[in-house]
């Protein structure tokens, strides 16, 4: 009988001590990851010096390998959990749904059909449930799915909108979205296959919201010319200014017009569990479907999205197909077959990890942790408003705070204040100190904070300012001629 | 300054003894699961009685929420790294990639672009080049992406080859694909708002390869009613045979006519490694795109799939959308972003536990563990055909083989073969001893081994045997009236 000898396989010790050397690492860096730098930088062709080779034939002692690795890929990556991380959407993560984590990929749950795992499949669909009660969705009729993240948990949204409303016949559908929307929303539609001609890009009014009144008058517009507005994308917390959309009035619309109410809540869903959150939400449970990013604010680990949905069968309706070979996979329609809800056959086990973090630290810390955040970023405003140097630009929403350099006894040209500004992300970042990048508000560029780390302090932002301030200088006395 | 306390943390003993636990766990499970049973069973009223509750607004002990995990979730979770998991495509995994995948997720490292972590990208980089050389793609021009899995490398494949061939408009794009195509394909199809009218599945020949001859006269009869095919899908390993197409026509064709030539190498590809499946292969370099999915036959844990392409620009024009607040993450296009490569904008490190991996076993072990599976099948149908019990009904390729019960002392009409089959399947899987379903192969039930686990044996494989002929034995004295 042949015998195997390559089986890829370590010995109990090997595998324990070369576990606990991981978890050492792990604790290590989250232990020690405030005092790291949270930028790292490197060029195509240092990384190429340090890791081009040609695929090894023979393999090496595990330890080796490993140290390696800790010494050269984790110190070339940045650290988007660090509390001085401040730009895109920070991955403040937790250590608990990280270990979670490490067991679901440990024990490879396959977590596509119910018959594979029923453990798994009724935790998804656990967890599913205490996100729709927590945005109001009705809880028998509701569902959804765990996916990759926001941007497959959005065009997972646009796929079904497009079914149900649609049909197989999509040529004259036309979807909504504000010129603040994320750009995965767009990224989607066009995947999907819809020209640019079927997107409209509603302007937004001076507080950056979906203009109700334009949105009105295009799809009246549409429907004249005998097309179809099918699907409307809101945001609840767009990622510039964390602002959320005319909710209630959205889906007053989308309603009368029969139209798909999605909301991209990657970001911004979860401040519902803050009491300013609740409030500026109102109207969220009105969609026919939300995305919501648990590995954003609700504080997991990449990667993992959702897609909350009011009618759970309107994504099997839409995903599911029946290969031969998973014919003896039936069951009762109560024992949810994930693949047949989304995209992916093969899924991990995501579910896991959030429901051992929010059993092990409750949802009032999860509560009081968001609260937190949003309370910092209102504090950040007001020092900024007692400032001689800096401007907010948009105030403190979602714990997001827009700002810029832009001292009120100088007269800078908007020119002037674009290069200073986009100077002083350059040079923090070059730094290594904090990440803190430029976007662009009316036509503006200006500095970002989405402080949505329950680990940064006042004092991580106020010795950013200052690092800035010392730059802010520095490119001053440049334009002033003097240098 | 405000002090915030709900920061979701643990201190470092804590996390430590936390971690040593899911450590220790995960090596148990390695080191014992061979003995465990790979069937969980679990009906949606014993797993809601298990685990339905509301959210908890209060914590509990860490250690406790384990306990409870390891106890009930776990156990009621299939095992299909299991030596007797030998349905759908098993998940063999392997431990260096798990503590690999931990370590990447401890970190929170965010392999979207190329500023938030160069490592990351470059490693991503790194050993999809590795890849490219295993299946001959051009080295300079080729590229790739690592995805959640086959289902998703398809989809992106599709979605690029629509894009570079048709432009804006596929309103008369056609694509092609066997009968035996695996489901991901039609369902990506369908979910990118193809029309049912707009996909020809191409009936395929005896040995249940994608007929050349009829796929030629479709591509002209659709030429003539001014159809543009644009797109070919070819498997290599079709999922219930592991049967190749024939690649190096099926190129031919493809490139004569203009037409995006797709290989569906997710669960087959991997053969390339042994020295039948490189015969096997022949041709898949011709390929525009070709799917693997490291999460099967190289041994990864869920989830990683992987597209590869002949030339990397196509997935940056086709995937490159830039938002505001990503406009300071420029840089030399050789710095790749791979959220311009793919749908995805978050990406956690997938390319780590495969980098790991490889340079700890050595390609050699991969080959190696390879060749033993695909051997493996082989002697097992040698077996078979030896035996007076059971028929091979499609002989092993690439570690697949379908066979069924029919004793040639009897004459039993198909319908009662289809039977006994589907009771020994049934019987087999409620015993929780092994993982084996049917499939239909030309109208007839079937049973269908894939062997891709280095850790099944041939004991693994005649004790299945064993107990499939005890249940053989009693629905034939069912058929006989005797019960
Ligand atoms: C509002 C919004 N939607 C969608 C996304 C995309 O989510 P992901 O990066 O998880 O794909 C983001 C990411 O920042 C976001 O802020
Ligand atoms: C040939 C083939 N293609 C695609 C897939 C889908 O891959 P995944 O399950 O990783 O999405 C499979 C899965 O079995 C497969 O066998």
């Amino acid at each position: 009988m042949k015998k195997n000898k390559a089986r890829l396989e370590l010995s109990k010790e090997e595998m324990k001590s070369y576990g606990y050397q991981i978890v050492d690492a792990i604790v290590e860096h989250h232990a020690t990851q405030d005092q790291k730098l949270p930028v790292a930088l490197g060029s195509r062709k240092e990384m190429d010096s340090l890791f081009l080779e040609e695929a090894p034939e023979k393999g090496s002692d595990p330890s080796q390998v490993l140290d390696f690795v800790l010494e050269k890929v984790m110190t070339n990556s940045a650290n988007l959990a660090h509390p001085r991380s401040f730009s895109f959407v920070p991955g403040p993560s937790n250590y608990i749904s990280v270990m979670a984590d490490a067991l679901a990929t440990g024990y490879n749950i396959f977590s596509g059909g119910w018959a594979a795992s029923p453990a798994a499949a009724e935790l998804e669909i656990v967890t599913i449930q205490w996100l729709l009660k927590v945005f109001g969705f009705p809880k028998k009729k509701g569902g959804g799915i765990f996916t990759s993240g926001g941007s497959m948990a959005n065009l997972t949204a646009v796929v079904t909108a497009r079914r149900i409303k649609c049909g197989d016949d999509f040529s004259k559908a036309v979807i909504y979205l504000s010129d603040q929307a994320h750009s995965s929303n767009i990224k989607a539609i066009r995947v999907l296959g819809f020209k640019k001609e079927q997107i409209r890009i509603i302007p937004t009014d001076n507080e950056l919201k979906f203009s109700v009144n334009k949105l009105k008058n295009c799809i009246a517009k549409d429907r004249l010319e005998g097309l179809q507005p099918f699907c409307l994308i809101a945001s609840a917390g767009t990622t510039n200014t964390g602002t959320v959309d005319p909710l209630v009035e959205l889906g007053n619309i989308c309603k009368k017009e029969d139209i798909w109410y999605h909301i991209d809540g990657a970001y911004g869903g979860a401040a519902i569990l803050s009491k300013k959150g609740r409030q500026a939400m109102k109207g969220i449970e009105k969609a026919d479907s939300l995305t919501v990013d648990p590995h954003k604010w609700f504080f997991q680990p990449y990667e993992m999205g959702c897609l909350l949905i009011r009618n759970h069968k309107n994504l099997s309706h839409t995903f599911t197909e029946k290969p031969e070979y998973l014919r003896d996979i039936e069951g009762n329609t109560s024992e949810i077959n994930f693949y047949d809800h989304g995209i992916q056959l093969t899924r991990r086990f995501r579910a896991l990890k959030f429901y051992m973090s929010l059993k092990t630290f409750g949802l009032k810390e999860f509560r009081d942790a968001i609260t937190y955040n949003i309370d910092l970023a209102e504090e950040v405003e007001t020092m900024l408003r007692g400032s001689k140097s800096w401007e907010v630009v948009f105030p403190a929403t979602l714990a997001v705070i827009n700002f810029r350099y832009n001292p009120i006894n100088k007269k800078y040209s908007e020119k002037e204040l674009d290069k200073i500004n986009q100077y002083i992300s350059e040079k923090v970042v070059e730094s290594r100190k904090a990440l803190l990048v430029t976007t662009i508000l009316n036509g503006q560029i200006v500095l970002r904070m989405c402080l949505i780390n329950p680990r940064t302090t006042m004092k991580d932002v106020t010795d950013t300012f200052e690092l800035c301030k010392k730059y802010a200088l520095e490119i001053e006395e440049e334009l002033a001629g003097k240098v």
